[in-house]
């Protein structure tokens, strides 16, 4: 599995308890190698409890005292970075393009995405280590990301970016707007709604809502609220279901009073 | 700012704690209302400490006793599922569809976005109240996401998704062709919707479309369908028009059958 081959790499972190949430956030998302420089404080007992039940990554993670020694069999590392480093003239992805990158490359190498410690982030000599820097755009008046929650992002991305490879690129990624609403199930032709529009126009004049003589745009208006629906096959009996019972017991009451 | 629009609901959540921390996702993305249903302990110290920066977010938020409350002037709910819930077929959302959406809807309207229980998630009451659902993908062997992180999550799609629509005309022209349709009309909010599903669900009883001993989740189908919609003013007018002289039609009759 592709995503065993992303490395998440926490530099000097201070609280134990991010290293914990962490963890959780990488297995939420199928990830499991943690490489930890120089943590202040490992193992502990704060850790444990924000890794809840991901202590297996905690517990395997590796601890060692340079960026370099973690990232030595690595083709590719990332650097976070909390500002855009335009200035440093930097190739810098967005979290969408990072998670891409990383599965897409996880497939045949080890990638490492890099975080910096909660205040200063990533020192000069580290940022050299990286090949690329990404940046999760964050609100410019309070860009205070928690390291976990940064965590949690990028392997959120890198677990999309393996859905899209291994589930089919077109169904992931591209236009879901509409489609996603009804998964899986067939909207129905014009020619079905044509059916319902039919059955409703008749039970509205039926119950004199609407005047055949002078309709005033009723049946367009329905047409066009109903229009935006995309009814799917089940709904489309569902709304035809009711109009007949709304008919039915009106029919069966005139049946009775005929008798 | 549109972002602005986007309301956060957390629901009966136990740690203080992740209250705060959700405040600080929210923050971190631009979001700033937060609502809080029936909070287990709320203020409170941990929420605190875990809000950092974010204590206008935290302190601002809204407490309320239940779910349609919360939601009480949105036009569209969005339901988060820790399942695919595919057999319930609902209108189920990726993250990034989720955030698009929001981000879109909330230029002229209100969206709820909304979290259930740490353990339990949302009843199915509350799944009623829904209009789509979002699903976060996670591992299914460890599905375990923090609630504040799955917070941070969709706060970072919806903030990926203004960002798009601000910094890309593109794309923003292209999925307008729906919206274009009511184009210079107020949608309904969730309360109106709410008074036209209570004359329906009354209508489908009587003509015992629907039993209540076995309502086989046709008022949730009905709620989705609709929901779908973004029904206007005028419109909704129109359906409760029809619907009254559906009902009435037949109260005319019983009353002559008196008679």
């Amino acid at each position: 599995m592709s995503l065993s081959n992303i490395r998440i790499v926490l530099i000097q972190t201070s609280h134990p308890g991010n290293i914990g949430a962490a963890a959780r956030a990488m297995k939420t998302m199928g990830l499991s190698d943690l490489c930890l420089v120089n943590p202040v404080k490992y193992p502990d007992p704060q850790a444990d409890a924000m890794a809840s039940g991901a202590d297996d990554v905690l517990n395997g993670a590796t601890v060692v005292s340079s960026l370099s020694e973690a990232v030595a069999d690595c083709q590719h590392i990332i650097g976070t970075s909390a500002r855009s480093q335009r200035t440093l003239r930097w190739s810098l992805l967005t979290p969408r393009a990072c998670g891409e990158f990383a599965a897409k490359s996880a497939q045949t190498q080890k990638v490492a995405i890099v975080f910096g410690r909660e205040r200063t982030g990533l020192t000069n000599e580290e940022l050299e280590l990286c090949h690329q820097l990404v940046h999760i755009p964050s609100n410019p008046d309070y860009s205070s990301l928690n390291v976990a929650s940064a965590v949690q992002i990028l392997s959120y991305e890198s677990r999309v970016g393996h859905l899209a490879l291994t589930e089919g690129g077109a169904e992931q990624s591209a236009s879901q707007e509409a489609d996603a609403e009804v998964l899986g199930e067939e909207i129905v032709s014009a020619a079905d709604m044509d059916g319902f529009y039919h059955q409703l126009e008749a039970l509205m004049v039926e119950t004199e809502f609407l005047n055949p003589d002078d309709p005033r745009y009723l049946m367009r208006r329905m047409r066009r609220m109903y229009g935006r629906i995309n009814v799917t096959r089940s709904e489309l009996n569902l709304l035809r279901g009711s109009l007949s019972a709304f008919q039915g017991r009106k029919l069966q009451r005139r049946k009775t009073e005929q008798d």
